[in-house]
Parts: structure tokens; C-alpha cells; sequence
């Protein structure tokens, strides 16, 4: 495969305001292929914003798979011949809300995905997802999606890269958090994390500004199979991230002459990862 | 539990000076406890060196469990009262050599772990071990150990993690890569994200030097649940780095009002990291 622009566009989105978010959305989406990228990948919740005042404020907001935020992703795929990956607040088909991401190519609805790990108050507005990571074959390679806190869960990432994920692309608004000085958002450090001991590429979107008084970190990244960011960090602002990836490089799983991060795994020393019961774990 | 002052010795070890290596352990350890360290931590493979020429030489320079090696370090944790961890290569009952790390305190050895991923040429020399990592209950709180490349196995910290571990001892032996301008070692940014994501304290005692071409990158660093080193790195040089510790903060997992990353895991979800063929994974 010829190497691929990907571009995560960290916008400034507004709480309730669907409409003013989609029309922005959509003009970041026309000026990141209109400067070459072919993958595009949105903030989670970006029709919606994120901090709701309560469940019923985000099942007001929520939308179906057919409703207007990814049929406009649907007609911009389309036009614009890219494959974008967003997250939307969405009603799913039981009438469930739902924290979901979708990948989108100029063919229509590839993947949707339901976040798994919910953060914080999520847990008392969103039903969880059950299945794995998506993980679609596309015309640029295999994609991955997951979302936000979904990241922090090593076996998560893992899955994907297992099932053969060259990149993952992850819909974030990653909360504001006290740091020490001189030190990298620690969101980017465990992505930078994740990226390198699975030899993914992981392209993150982040928000730009504060909600509610809830500042976001702003850390949309690129990072590389080595772990490294690709672009000089952007925290806080509105920007538009774009990097050059060769997927093809995230196939090839070694490290060293003789070490490879998958056929290195013991998964036989591994079997207590699936007990469900914590308790299980304590002497 | 009080605080506890933990120390990790990066020293400069001669590859198969195992009378002097055992000298230079002896004063750091020493100097460590004078300091006020109650737990100290030592490199991998403290005895031997690292940069074998061959199998024969890792086995020439073995030691059994109750060689001088270890022998000396049950003397001195029980003459000044503290708990070593140390990396060491071990001649095992069966004959086999192994890439192995001993938790000793004054009462004597508490646990022998066996690395059970080998980096590169390890696979040539060592037998890796089959059980998970060690997790030991001591009076300063539960300690985990695991060696050097095992730290990239996400898998191998959470069950350390999972299984209790308020403080996770690595002894490494970290061989210099390339890496960009301004960047941290891969290694600690590695290290940082699974202290993170599993609120547990890492300390890591690297080598300083190098030995027959191969430079380390001298990454001693102690680690706090937030995933952030709690002093300046020491690249390179020989230091000692120290750091009081409440272990007792490992305990709690919640990052905030409603998120616990134990509790917060889905291992039903995540069987499949126990598939031991990656084929199973592709379609």
C-alpha cells in the first residue's frame, strides 16, 4: 500500500449545539482533504459534546445511525472520497444511548463501535458496549477504533493489534488534569505507550477549548510504531494534525533480530487476565 | 503502613568480574541502607554482566541460589535490616540457566523469579521461566517483581498488579537505542503508562556504562501510580536514586468518583488474550 495522510482535526465544539457542531465538523473535514489527508479522524461525541447535565440531556441530543450527524459523514465520505471515523452520542436500535464512533468511507457505514470502558459519570448515561474494538480492512489498511478511556486498557489496544490493527484511530476529549511541570499529558504518554510495545500507528482527536467548566487537554497526537509523536504537540488549541503514514510498517512486528511484540507474548501464562471476580486475585 | 525509602543502584558492572561486580553490589547496597533505603533494588544479571560471547559464557559465569551471590545479599539484608532485589544469572536445580531475580530480606530469600520473555540473544542463553511474576508480602507492603523486557508485556503488569503489587521492582539492563531529539527513552515512557494504568509505584534499577559495545541507557527511575518519576533522570551515570514512598497510596484504584481501573476492566471481554496461536486471530 502507497503511504497515506491522516489528519485528526481537534475542533472547539459546542454541548447541545448539533447543528453548529456538524457545520463545523464538516468545514474541518472539507479543508483536512482539501490539503491531501484521506483519513480523517473527529473527536468522541462530536455532535453532541460531552458534558451533559444529566442522562436526559444527552438521550435529547443522541441521534440514530441514520440520523443527520453520520449521513453528513456518509455525503462527505462520498464526496470527498476519505474515510472519516467519529464519535456521536447515539440512540441505538433498542433506544439505548449509546458513546459510539463509526468509520465511514466513500461506501457508507463500515463500523460502529460502543465504547466499552466508561469514564466517570458516563456510567450513568451511556450503556456500555460488549463487543471488541472495531477493526475494519480498508482501502489504506486495517483500522482500529476505540474511544477515549477505552485506551487506557492495555488488553484493549492489544486486541486490536492482534487482530492485525495497523492503526488506530481513537475519538478522545480527554479531561483536563493537574500535571508536573515539564511533563507530557500522561494521556499521551500511555498512548505513546500502547503504540510502541503493539508496533501500531495511533492517531488520536482531542478537543480544543473547555465545556462547562471542564477544560480539555487538547492532545490530539500521531504517534508512530516506535511510540513517538509525529508532530509537535498542539495542547489546548484548535488545529488540524496531520502526518504521512506508511501502515505497512505497523505489519511488521519486530523489535529485534530475534524479538517480535506478538510471537513474544506468553498467552499461556496469561489465562488469569479473563477471571472476573478481583476478589479471585487476593490471598 | 509508614513510608518506605526505596533505593535503585545504577551501577557500573563488569562483564565477568562476578568477585568485583559482588564488591561494587556490596558497597552500593551498603551506602543505599546508610542513606535510609529499607528496600534497595539492583540491576539484571548483577552477578554476570549482560553482553555474552556465547550459551557456554552465561553458563561459566551461573550461580546457584545459595551461590556467593545471593548468599552475600541474604548477609547484607540481614546485617543492615533491608530488602534486596536483585537480577542475577542462576544456575537452577535442574541444571538450566536462567535470567533471575531474588527478593531477599532479613528473614532470607523470599522469592526467585525466572524472566519469562527473553529479549533478542537471551533466547540462545537462557531458559525463560514459566510461572508469573513474584508477588511477596513484605512488612512494607506487597512487591512485585519482574525483569527488564517483561515490562513490556502490559499483560505481565497488570496480573502483578491485579494480584495486589503496591510496588513493582525491575531489575534491567536497558540497551541504548536511537531516539528523537528531546524525547524520553522509550523504556521510561513504557514504564510511566503501566505504573498509570495500574496505580502501582515502579522502580527500576538500570545499568550505568556499557560493556562490549553495547551502551545502556542508564533509566533508573522510580515511578509513582500517576505514572510520573518522582526524581530527575540520571542517565547514563552511575547514581543511586532514591525515593519515600507510601506504598499504601498503591492500594486505591480509583483515578476518580466513579472510575477504579481494576474494577473498571471488562475480562470477559478480553479472552482472546489467551489465544496461544496469533493465526487465530487473522481472518
Amino acid at each position: 500500500m502507497t503511504p497515506v495522510q491522516v489528519a485528526c482535526c481537534q475542533v472547539r465544539l459546542a454541548v447541545g449545539d448539533v447543528d453548529g457542531n456538524r457545520d463545523l465538523l464538516r468545514r474541518a473535514v472539507e479543508a483536512a482533504a482539501a490539503a491531501g489527508a484521506r483519513i480523517i479522524v473527529l473527536p468522541e461525541l462530536a455532535n453532541s459534546g460531552y458534558v451533559f447535565t444529566d442522562a436526559a440531556e444527552a438521550r435529547s441530543l443522541a441521534e440514530r445511525i441514520d440520523g443527520p450527524t453520520v449521513s453528513g459523514w456518509n455525503e462527505l465520505a462520498r464526496r470527498l472520497d476519505v474515510l472519516l471515523v467519529g464519535g456521536f452520542c447515539e440512540l441505538d436500535a433498542d433506544g439505548r444511548v449509546r458513546n459510539s464512533a463509526v468509520v465511514v468511507d466513500a461506501t457508507g457505514v463500515r463500523a460502529v463501535y460502543r465504547k466499552a470502558h466508561l469514564w466517570d459519570r458516563e456510567k450513568f448515561v451511556f450503556t456500555p458496549g460488549d463487543a471488541a474494538p472495531a477493526v475494519v480492512d480498508t482501502a489504506y489498511g486495517r483500522i482500529a477504533v476505540m474511544i477515549c478511556y477505552d485506551l487506557e486498557f492495555a488488553e484493549w489496544i492489544r486486541l486490536a493489534s492482534l487482530r492485525g490493527a495497523q492503526l488506530l484511530c481513537a475519538p478522545v476529549n480527554w479531561p483536563q488534569l493537574p500535571r508536573p511541570e515539564g511533563e507530557r499529558p500522561s494521556e499521551i504518554v500511555r498512548v505513546q505507550a500502547a503504540a510502541a510495545t503493539n508496533r501500531v500507528f495511533i492517531a488520536v482527536a482531542d478537543r480544543a477549548g473547555d465545556e462547562r467548566g471542564v477544560g480539555w487537554v487538547g492532545g490530539t497526537v500521531i504517534v508512530d510504531p516506535d511510540g513517538w509523536p509525529l508532530r509537535d504537540l498542539v495542547l489546548g488549541r484548535e488545529a488540524t494534525v496531520t502526518a504521512t503514514l506508511d501502515l505497512d510498517v505497523a505489519r511488521d512486528k519486530h523489535i529485534s533480530e530475534h524479538n517480535d511484540v506478538h510471537a513474544d507474548r506468553r498467552p499461556e501464562l496469561y489465562t488469569a487476565l479473563t477471571r472476573t471476580h478481583i476478589e479471585d486475585f487476593h490471598d
